[in-house]
């Protein structure tokens, strides 16, 4: 079936006819059109599907004779998928060995599918990408022949590989002072995969507490995610050029707003933290300074933490909203509204409020067009938000600060939580589910319909303003 | 002062040279040249510091011998000039006949600043606007001429004080039943004024919770508020229709948008207080929806309470904020975004989410660039909005519902609150009167700096796509 459904996908362009199509051939010769985005959502829902099976597994679970009920398992699976990391269980007690390898698993292929996804939509949509970006991608992968596709794939699954051994054996090397290496390795390999992927799961009731001061876990787990949330074509894009002033005006983008957004991250939680005794107020200098940089950087979008969200000051917790919004980079495996779709807001509004009549970032102009795309980006978020959000004002009983933080974590793929996520009602697990999906894929198939060419209607209106503002 | 500023304004069109200016004209001769979102700014903010400073006079104040602190009057008369209602003291209790003269007084200004800043926005921008209403406005009021300026803002004030008047003595009639008729009189005007010009100041301490089932105050309060948040352009276009249909789009949207906002409210308050006993859970089946109605109604953007808001489940404080942001229409004495501004962007994500080519609303175009507009509007709201609020979280104590209620009921200048504006720290108070001020005058401002003509640049720089979503 899946092999059926890779040999006849075609990628063609039919954009000068009617938008974005990819055609899957059947049988007997007919071809069912599919838009990229339909493609999307059903593999990832059948994806999802299959896990939550597994995962209700007897052997899933420890808890023997009865497996995980199907809410919780439909929440697990696709906070792995989706790579979010919010659990209502937790995941190093309530799953075996194989229940935690099905979860691997799920977080592995979500975390490929969303990186070779991106990838795709940056080729498909190549006619509208500027020609550098084009030239750069065509001339490295052929992308318009199976071969191409293969190879291009098999260069994610590559590096990917490459980056999550080399922290694996990192982490395991740091934690085989403390355990077993067998269990050492185990670990080092879970967490590597888990913070490559963005996902954020871990095997310890309190994620990575115990390590809060530890430079090496600090700096080895920031790195996965970093890299993994930088994008695909960032990194190849920096693979190639190998100077800095010479990429694309997208990575530079990227880059650059991934500092920024770091930096400032970091130092917002030293100042909002710096007294607070349940968080980091005890702590010596060097472990306020870990636990800062950790979780000033971690909520765009890995979901780990070394300190109590819960306790975290409300300062603290809303600027780390603002961040889970924001999210990672295009075609990574972070989500949020992405960096670039934040810097070009940003940057529009700057130059609306000086009155000038271009966006320019780095010696280059935005078009307006994408600028209203990136804002149809950001509002549709936070549309999407507000009405989980409002929702489970009704399903639960708990504070704002809770509710929103737990609505954007889903959004944003991140996973984190102050706490709540397992007093959940079934129907606030059913929302939170449902707004991981939406945050998951949303943004990526709304990215779609804005880039795809528009129907033009067969009649059109006549025009009429309305006064605004 | 003030004579020879209106003595000399006139307003030109200089819209095909740079943008929209007012000239200012100086007794030699010379001109200079003030973007109308300047004259609007430096022009509140004198009209804020006189308030201040008369508000601050001990014959203000019952207190003997001293009058309010400053940061306390500069909050009052801020939020009477801008017609936002949030109140830091008990104006019944606490200012004088003389104090609650001037907050009427800075309220009257404010409302009718606004509307006449409205209609003048709306007409030089005309050439920006539908021919339909500029033939509409043109036709009916002269306004290149000084005459024409002045018989606009006769009728303007005409109908104020018609509408007023007709509310104050329906208010004072149903008052006179319970206290005497002088006192009866002057809460009719007090209320009948501040309701028309959506400041929301009440003279009860519990505001209009006193009449929580009272037919002839509900109805009589939410008329003047609704009038007076429809916008005069609307008001003047249902004047001389006098059909529905032959309404401008602007009119059709702004009615039909209040309407349903209004009615959806009221459901949503309804649903979500039923069974809170602290608000409506123990009235009667009569007073409950008397209750409901009034508070799903008066968050755009009265400010008036006939329930306790500090009361009221999590998910009516949540919506009252999405309503609190929407706000009233263009050119009325209502703040948000504009009910308008809403409406084109639930448009626009409809029209993108269907993959539609053009925005149509009531069988008419809505441009891409008038869409782009609005959701500036939307996402600068939001931005403002954001960092008022993460301030605050510094400077108060509060929890998370609270601060953002207060902080969006300032910026969309509604003036309900959950109870908290007395206590907040004096940065707290600043705060909250900074976003008063940009509340008020931020959107109408982006409006122009969105509406006039942007500089074109000299120098432009190459195009360059960057991936988002
Ligand atoms: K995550
Ligand atoms: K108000």
């Amino acid at each position: 079936m899946i092999h059926k459904f890779i040999q006849y996908l075609h990628i063609s362009y039919l954009t000068k006819q009617r938008g974005v199509f990819v055609e899957l051939k059947k049988e007997k010769g007919k071809f069912i059109k599919l838009h990229p985005a339909q493609i999307l959502v059903i593999g990832f829902a059948v994806l999802i599907f299959l896990g939550t099976l597994l995962l209700m597994l007897p052997i899933s679970t420890y808890e023997e004779g009865k497996g995980l009920h199907f809410v919780d398992a439909l929440f697990e699976a696709t906070s792995a998928v989706c790579v979010t990391g919010l659990a209502v269980v937790d995941t190093g007690t309530t799953f075996t060995i194989f229940g935690q390898l099905v979860m691997l698993f799920l977080v592995q292929i979500g975390g490929w599918g969303f990186m070779t996804i991106g990838i795709f939509m940056f080729i498909i949509l190549g006619k509208k990408i500027g020609l550098k970006e084009r030239l750069l991608l065509q001339d490295s992968l052929n992308l318009f022949t199976l071969s191409g596709v293969v190879k291009l794939v098999s260069r994610i699954i590559f590096i990917t590989l490459i980056v999550e051994i080399t922290g694996a054996l990192i982490l395991a090397i740091r934690w085989s002072f403390e355990m077993a290496w067998t269990k050492a390795l185990y670990y080092g390999f879970f967490h590597s995969i888990s913070a490559f992927n963005n996902a954020g799961f871990g095997l310890e009731p309190d994620n990575l507490s115990k390590w809060v001061g530890d430079p090496t876990v600090n700096l080895a787990i920031t790195s996965l995610f970093i890299i993994g949330g930088i994008g695909f074509t960032v990194i190849l894009d920096v693979w190639q050029k190998k100077s800095l002033r010479k990429l694309s005006l997208h990575s530079k983008v990227a880059l650059l707003m991934t500092l920024i957004l770091n930096v400032v991250g970091t130092i917002i939680i030293l100042i909002s933290e710096f007294h607070n005794a349940a968080t980091i107020g005890n702590l010596s200098w060097n472990d306020k300074f870990w636990a800062s940089y950790f979780q000033g950087v971690v909520p765009r979008t890995a979901g780990f933490n070394t300190i109590d969200i819960g306790h975290m000051t409300l300062s603290s917790q809303v600027f780390t909203m603002a961040l889970m919004f924001i999210g990672a980079s295009s075609g990574s495996t972070g989500g949020g509204i992405k960096v670039t779709t934040f810097a070009i807001i940003i940057f529009a509004f700057w130059t609306v409020l000086t009155n000038r009549s271009d966006v320019n970032i780095f010696k280059r102009r935005i078009s307006w067009n994408l600028v209203n795309k990136s804002l149809s980006i950001g509002v549709s978020a936070i549309i999407f938000i507000f009405t989980i959000f409002f929702l489970l004002t009704y399903t639960e009983d708990m504070p704002m600060n809770k509710l929103l933080f737990e609505t954007i974590s889903a959004f944003g793929t991140v996973g984190l939580s102050t706490g709540i996520t397992g007093d959940l009602s079934p129907y606030g697990k059913l929302l939170i589910t449902l707004m991981m999906f939406i945050g998951r894929l949303g943004p990526l198939t709304m990215a779609f319909a804005l880039m795809s060419k528009r129907h033009k209607a067969r009649l059109r209106y006549a025009e009429e303003k309305i006064l605004i503002g």
